[in-house]
């Protein structure tokens, strides 16, 4: 691709625990090439294992808790191209291990829960998504995740999200208001449970050049798709995209051409995916219109930052 | 003190393997104030453990075996006042550990064994001296520091130098040029074996404004202390400033006295550190005029270096 850039297009993904940040890093990865892009955990960032932290009282979420102003240092050198040595802690004990060369590629996906805690790291971003999804959603994808991936008991997941309870909005949620795209998974009403259903509602803010989705709204048909002015919960004014879990696989292809048809430089790229929908699920009944456009989209934005362009 | 400078000084202390680093470090930290100093070590930056060294066929000294860039990088933030997250490598086993938030502090004492390799590195540095002990002397400090303070048996020690003896001249001794003082501990012809006999030489290159010793010799005694001008091993012009182990009490004291009065900005440091010899040993046995008048002088140039005197 003729990036126009000369530095790695940093794309930022932070969002509370199991708020799909892993899920939608790895689909944008795969969009925009896997050489070309790596993922960059800020979760690693912990200044004590887990027993250190039990023993202050102090959560793991707490700034206080974690290396932030080296997180600060390490998201700017990286922006530069700089490699850094970055610390490593391991999930399943709590512990902090030997630390890992991380060298940035084209595209660093840095993900985790802290990332635009301060304005230095906020400053090093090409372009920034906050997950947002239904807490009832989320809490299911946690339960499911903790006790399967993770080996942790029903619960101990249960005691978890209720410690946390506190940390979620002073460290977690004041971060959404940062974002330029805030991305939020939902069941529709009277859904089935499954989430190859769910509806996804981007926030659009106006802090990044978003694509003309007029094309679309030819008058044919709109369902499955919602375009609007409204206001954020501050009062702000953003752009609402909706996309629903039950739009028809032609609708769902007519956005997806349209949007790499607005970045050809990544023709090449579309290639390698071939069609996101089955790149996504190992079968058809795996498939999800919403998660599938919204990693296009997503790519979509970290293309044109390596183009140049920018709104502000 | 009144420091004119807004950045950390940053004292390199270069050498092979029991060649005094650790000794002149914790003397010239004692005089510019342990408060006031910290510690760096460079040989942190191991790429790998000792057992993948060993399936590698890699020396610790190779700079393949070395995060050679992470080291340039965190010296050049550290000169910048940054604090950085410093790998640690464990001498006693062999491994990596959790990583080290080290915050500069007004002084920082870098040493290690590598710490001149590259370009990028040396442009850190305020002061650079290189440590060359006759090599009998390092051999015989090395087989006493690893058989008691490291827990080698004597085999293992003469084997690792075996082992070494190809890395030192290719990874260490190139090093040697780059420092503005070279200082070599050497035995005096006919000496009983004890350290507090050992004579210094100083190789002085003009890359730093060194002190005018002109007023010490004024033609009362000239024993003990010499200066001349010589050419280096590689024909460049050089200072050589000779201390003797035997140099008499008083005119010890005399150039201790001189160097403390051309940094005038450092009295409340003599203060603290009183006679630098008494300091330097627990009682007067242990007292080595050379030792402690290299520690002040050395102190000195980092003194220098924070007024904003430069040689070039």
């Amino acid at each position: 691709m003729p990036k126009r850039v000369d530095h790695p297009i940093i794309l930022g993904i932070v969002g509370d625990s199991a708020s799909g940040k892993t899920t939608l890093s790895a689909g944008v990865a795969q969009i925009l090439g896997e050489e070309h892009c790596s993922i960059f955990c800020t979760d690693d960032y912990h200044r004590y294992t887990r027993q250190e932290r039990n023993e202050a009282g102090l959560s793991a979420l707490d700034p206080r808790a974690n290396y932030v102003d080296i997180l600060e240092q390490h998201l700017r050198l990286l922006r530069r191209g700089e490699p850094v040595l970055k610390p490593v802690y391991c999930h399943t004990d709590g512990t902090l291990g030997r630390p890992r060369y991380f060298r940035p590629t084209e595209f660093v996906i840095a993900e985790g829960l802290l990332g635009y805690t301060t304005r230095a790291m906020r400053d090093c971003y090409d372009v920034k998504i906050y997950l947002d999804p239904e807490d009832d959603l989320r809490v299911k994808w946690k339960i499911h995740r903790d006790t399967t991936k993770r080996g942790y008991k029903l619960e101990d997941v249960v005691a978890s999200l209720g410690r946390r309870k506190q940390d979620s909005p002073n460290f977690i949620h004041p971060q959404r208001t940062f974002a330029d795209i805030v991305i939020r998974f939902q069941s529709p009403k009277g859904a089935n449970g499954s989430d190859t259903q769910l509806d996804v509602r981007h926030l659009l803010r106006p802090t990044l050049p978003h694509p003309d989705f007029s094309p679309l709204f030819d008058g044919t048909s709109n369902a499955g798709l919602h375009l609007e002015l409204a206001r954020d919960r501050d009062g702000k004014p953003v752009d609402v995209l909706e996309i629903n879990g039950n739009i028809s696989d032609k609708r769902a292809e007519r956005i997806e051409d349209l949007l790499w048809n607005l970045i050809p430089e990544a023709g090449h790229l579309r290639d390698e995916v071939g069609r996101i929908d089955i790149a996504n699920g190992a079968n058809g009944a795996n498939k999800s219109h919403p998660l599938a456009l919204t990693q296009l989209l997503v790519g979509y934005h970290a293309v044109k930052a390596a183009m140049g362009v920018r709104a502000y």
